[in-house]
């Protein structure tokens, strides 16, 4: 129908966020039009000024409006501990746990072959350069538990070795506040083989 | 963090979106800047684009961007029949079954006293106007079949008669392809007594 080409553009445009399907995409717009119009304008703004102004921090790689973000140009961190975590929202948590003063390395992603996500997407090479900065003197590998975080965390650890870095890993292990009865196999199995 | 303040902003904009929480904005804002720049700025465009050109139609309620939608300005629908349903998205799936070829009346809601939404919020006076052209000779009330759709249809149907109208209700009853076994009883109640 040519007479909805605007709001069936919405939808498609809609559908191309991560986790919207078609339904989805169709409630979203009904509700901006119908109920929000001053939120799909907000949003429409938002996307122009995020898109234009957000762009990677020249150290850590994270987004930043700036050369240099934040976190890397605070003076009160520990630049010879360098974290490297997967995405901001990685940054994020251990940020929340108040319990890491160092600096930080975002990859932007991990390694996923299958993607076509090789070292080279994730600044591996950019990585080296900065963790071999002279200042960094441990490097802690905080990506995911998952199969691909753990593959990227073994791809990193051995290139950074190889340059004669400290690496380390987070630790596995039971979670806290967990009963071990309802804990997976794996995780009792790692925190026994790392116990201390 | 002062340095991510249109990040932050996208975020925040994101989440005005139904079912969208901080976390699912937070994925939306980093999977658009990270991987599918062009997919925000389309969006954008296509936000813009949607609330500036989309309104109402002047007879069915319905998104166009005409002064007429394209069904209530089709010659070949029969104006003696008029279906009024709650979303647009309702009016497509009946559309879909193609079993309908009247006109439609979009109320672009339902009653929800709790939320403040009361006969003048879906357009009752502009229904009954729309109704009582002297063409219309059948209303079939086909709103959901949820308690205030329930509700809707019973006070939209109130107002028609009083005018005159015919007025029908679609169906309850089994659905197709159903094995009476796993069908809720109330459903089964209603077959039984609507039963022909």
């Amino acid at each position: 129908m040519s007479d909805t080409h605007s709001l069936d553009a919405l939808v498609q445009a809609l559908r191309r966020l991560p986790g919207v399907g078609v339904r989805s995409a169709q409630r979203m717009a009904f509700h901006l039009l119908q109920h929000d119009r001053e939120g799909a304008l907000q949003l429409a703004r938002a996307l122009d000024a995020a898109t234009s102004r957000m762009r990677h921090c020249a150290r850590c790689h994270t987004f930043t409006e700036q050369e240099i973000c934040a976190t890397c140009a605070d003076p009160r961190r520990d630049a010879s501990q360098l974290a490297v975590v997967e995405t901001p929202a990685d940054q994020a948590a251990l940020e929340r746990t108040a319990a890491f003063n160092g600096l930080y390395f975002v990859l932007m992603g991990r390694l996923s072959p299958l993607d076509g996500i090789g070292p080279s997407q994730i600044g591996l090479q950019k990585l080296l350069e900065r963790a071999t900065d002279g200042t960094v003197r441990e490097v802690i590998l905080a990506t995911n538990f998952t199969a691909e975080g753990e593959a990227t965390a073994h791809v990193i650890g051995q290139a950074l070795r190889a340059q004669g870095l400290a690496v380390t890993r987070l630790a596995r292990g039971v979670p806290a506040g967990s009963e071990l009865e309802y804990v997976d196999l794996g995780t009792i199995a790692h925190a026994l083989a790392d116990r201390r």
